[in-house]
């Protein structure tokens, strides 16, 4: 077998803690710095980074998703979101490092609160938006304090063994999966900064510059980035940044004459060449650094979105095409799957880790898969409640008759990336998880059924998904949508189906997740999530605007043994049965060899 | 009979736009002035303006509540909003002034387009909110031009008989209708202040002062406002700018000795003298000119929102009792209005006139009316689908048999505002009709029953209102509602129920209106609109949440001939017998004398 994609060690020791914060703190004492901020960031600020960049895992042994931490000379704290208070506090040092919300200013009133007068805090610039240095300057100033940017990283400095940057191999991601080529890409947005006024766009999100340029990579986990730097002219010409190592001629061939490969230290050196022209940055995305290179230059800054982010979100008919065969494969994976926890579940010895391994067996199986899109959260009774648990050998759990199990996990295959969460019954469940899941679903259903006007945002359509469980006083904590990219990341920008949401109307050929769930600390967790497409919807008689509609491209069974008929509305019913007899239809003739799973799926899938 | 409160004479005229628009234009050349911005604004950017601040429609004959003309010295322009469009075209002279439409930058775009390099637009710093203009001073720059505040108006130099400043009476709005003295006000806003640092808060916005201080007034029409400026002090103290020719020794009395009345012409100087401290003001409603002078001062000046406008908007129990037995009241003289019209509409000789004065004689004879919240929007067949139709001689229609007629209208009680519009079918209406406004009807009950989450927008809720109408590719192009104020204006904020909304979390104590509709043009116009308050919900056994809902406050019938039973769902129905039940409860006692009206109202609201 390969090496799994997901493995179930600690990848964390705080024991480490007090020796590593030590050696910063002298290596900061050294450069005359009162203070550092290391976010868990890298240059591009992508969801995942590669080794080289945790260097908040490294320093406080807080392994989550987003972070950040600000060390002074006698003080220090780490700054995390709801999603993770629990988790940093098991993994960090809590003697030197005070671990607080991330949310309402928490790091700036911090600052405000304990950096001294005076006192100069170091930042890199490579690792922080300009949207977030702004931010925190204000901060430090009132704080009587000045904030400065560092030219080389004073961690890096006191990490001996800290690994080499990436430098996976680069791939053309070809035609018939892109569905249009770069040329015609670069054409089009080139255009748009012409008419803009703008000479070039600098790109630093890898998925802007993977989508742009049509190439996938290695570099990070779970993700297919190539990273690197990129500077988008309005004559469609581009300079790409990137370790030459990392190319090859059949890659060479693919970008063509109008893209000049270049080395990542030329980056700084291009920007110092824009003098008097008209530079677009995002600064909610783009580093510090990239603002200030810019500015000493004497370029005039355009702040603007990253031009890649809205038509990279918006997928082309191959890549939808793409896509749903991706979860038509996924599908069959985690029917099997299904039917294997179906037999093997109510036996009492499964665990959490089987599951994921046996999920993984499922997707290998299917011969595409290559990576999977995020490790998978694999909950078992209150392990379920946790939003965003993820197990390990000590915190793996038996999968016990009586209670829910809830598994979010997802793929990367070529053609598409997929997202998709199960929550299924072990025994019979109790008439509260009944109606809890039914609320659920029925959430789930009243938005896969919406169909809204063109300019309509996420956000005015997530409380749909909420309504059955705001009837009886309950709720979920997270957002009900995010995007998903095509072989890209499993969470992209810039729609997003949410509370607060984004003023981004949704747009056909946006991939959405729809997620709604319901989480009952100590005892279980919901969770019922498809992927869906914006579509525009067929014509309505006398219908009077052009509305838009999703296309559910999931294909898995909804546990039946966890809906109360009797709550559905007929409409939801309908939706329910059309829904399993699409998956009855697109995964049974895969399963041809398998008449245990198969039989599984015909009584899974059955209209009620 | 007393002056009625609505008029239908035209109010504009375009044959003077030549004259004016020339002598404007000579006094700017005469100041060496390139260019001057006309808003429909005051000082105090309240939605009704004195006569003498109507300096848009003297110019241009505009009479919107909202729209703003540019004049150069050879071109001109008018913007107004989507509601406008086409309305300007008829009032102003287009020959001279440009219409175009406000939204999309469209004012920043024009003046880009059309100021010559060098040019200076002039504006009068005490019209233009501060937010208002840096807008436009980043578009004026890259034009190449200069945009400059003037010391006084040049539009008011050569209006010659222009209005003077408004001077009524005002006076104490009393402890059993406010619930909260003044004192008691201050003193928490200034609680507040000291906590944030903040010195004083000046206010600006009439909604503000009147309820800081509890005290009312008539300055301009439909709203009683006592028009003034203020400085709230920290230690609870107030400054109130406010022509003396508006105060009694009463008045003195109420205010008490905390609040110093001082002349408006005083302002200024007080601005001065808050030098190095550190003073609040709200750029999206102060005026730059406030902002100007602070700044000249030496202030710290802190851009918070107006402290007054969220605790104004949550009503306290007095204030909520009151606007309860407004609401009946009200509910009575509509339902008079509504027996009446189901009586006489159905000969085909009323007007829409007809309508609005009978309307405004039902609510006198209440015996309580202090003004109209607004003129009555009187839209027979067509012109119900003109959202913000304002009937006038010359556009006077007959109501005819086969017609829907909408009308939409509110009273100024001292213990509340009302605002209420209402949908009915003269003569037999079409199974289209009946459809359309069953949907809204729909939309109506939907957004009433909602249960919600503390910290939950009314952006969130939006879509409630509309769904019923998206499902079959309908919509309306205005918000579901907008926040009333209590014996204040119909329309305030900071809350909203609508597709962009604001941040502001709806709470306990706030009334906003519910009124989807749908339009369809040159045929007729549907809306249904009750005002709600958001409540704390009761306990819902098993709920884990704090949540709200709405308390409908309306005590009018919804026309059953309109709706289609079978499109309502039993907890529609349910909802729709319950208010027709707490209507008759509600007005039926006062219609002891009127036998015919009496049984037309247990008619009209028998249950379903």
């Amino acid at each position: 077998m390969n090496k799994p994609f997901q493995t179930f060690d600690e990848q964390s020791d705080a024991s480490q803690c007090p020796p590593r914060l030590t050696a910063l703190r002298t290596e900061l004492r050294r450069r005359g710095i009162d203070g550092f901020l290391i976010p868990r960031a890298d240059e591009h600020q992508g969801e995942y980074v590669p080794k080289r960049a945790e260097r908040l895992a490294w320093l406080t042994g807080f392994t989550g998703s987003a972070g950040i931490a600000a060390v002074l000379l006698e003080k220090a704290a780490i700054f995390v979101d709801g999603r993770y208070t629990l988790q940093v506090r098991n993994q960090t040092d809590t003697s030197l490092f005070e671990t607080l919300d991330i949310a309402n200013d928490g790091l700036a009133n911090w600052i405000e609160a304990n950096l001294p007068k005076g006192a100069t805090l170091g930042y890199d610039p490579w690792l922080h938006t300009q949207a977030a240095i702004e931010r925190l300057r204000s901060s430090v100033e009132r704080a009587g304090g000045s904030i400065v940017p560092l030219s080389t990283n004073p961690l890096d400095a006191v990490w001996p063994d800290q690994p080499e940057p990436p430098r996976a191999r680069a791939v053309p991601h070809p035609m018939e999966l892109a569905g249009e080529s770069s040329q015609s890409k670069r054409t089009r947005l080139a255009a748009d900064l012409e008419k803009r006024g703008v000479d070039a766009a600098v790109l630093t999100l890898p998925d802007s510059i993977c989508w742009l340029l049509n190439i996938r990579g290695a570099d990070v986990p779970h993700t297919p980035f190539a990273l690197s730097f990129a500077l988008l002219h309005s004559d469609a010409s581009v300079d790409l940044f990137m370790d030459p190592k990392k190319s090859s001629p059949e890659l060479i061939t693919h970008l063509g004459n109008q893209v000049r490969l270049r080395a990542p230290d030329e980056f700084g050196a291009a920007l110092d060449g824009m003098a008097d022209k008209s530079v677009l940055a995002d600064p909610v995305w783009v580093s510090g650094f990239v603002f200030d290179r810019l500015e000493k230059a004497g370029a005039r800054i355009v702040r603007a979105a990253d031009p890649c982010q809205l038509p990279k979100a918006c997928k082309n008919e191959v890549e939808l095409a793409g896509t749903r065969k991706a979860h038509i494969r996924d599908g069959r994976a985690l029917s099997r799957f299904l039917a294997w926890f179906a037999r093997e579940a109510p036996k009492g010895s499964l665990t959490e880790i089987d599951a994921v391994e046996k999920l993984e067996e499922f997707r290998r199986a299917t011969g595409g898969l290559k990576d999977l899109s995020f490790d998978s959260i694999s909950g078992a009774g209150p392990h379920g409640a946790v939003v965003h648990y993820r197990v390990t050998r000590k915190t793996n759990r038996k999968i016990e008759p009586g209670q829910l199990f809830l598994i979010d996990s997802g793929a990367q295959f070529v053609d598409g990336t997929t997202d998709v969460t199960r929550t299924v019954a072990v025994g019979e469940p109790s008439a509260e998880m009944r109606d809890r899941f039914t609320r659920v679903l029925k959430g789930h259903i009243q938005l896969a059924l919406a169909k809204f006007p063109e300019g309509t945002t996420g956000a005015q359509l997530d409380a749909f998904a909420r309504r059955p469980l705001w009837d009886v006083g309950l709720d979920y904590g997270h957002g009900t949508g995010h995007g998903v990219g095509s072989y890209l990341s499993v969470h992209e920008g810039p729609q997003s189906i949410s509370q607060r949401g984004t003023a981004q109307a949704l747009k056909a050929g946006m991939i959405c997740s729809n997620e709604p769930g319901y989480y009952k600390t100590g005892e279980y967790g919901i969770r019922i999530e498809n992927l869906v497409v914006v579509r525009e919807a067929e014509d309505i008689p006398g219908g009077e605007k052009k509305m838009l509609g999703f296309e559910t491209i999931t294909r898995a069974p909804i546990d039946l043994n966890l809906v109360e008929i009797s709550m559905l509305s007929e409409e939801e019913r309908d939706w329910l049965n059309a829904y399993h007899a699409s998956v009855r239809a697109a995964v049974a003739p895969a399963l041809a060899n398998d008449a245990d799973a198969r039989a599984w799926l015909e009584e899974a899938t059955r209209a009620i």
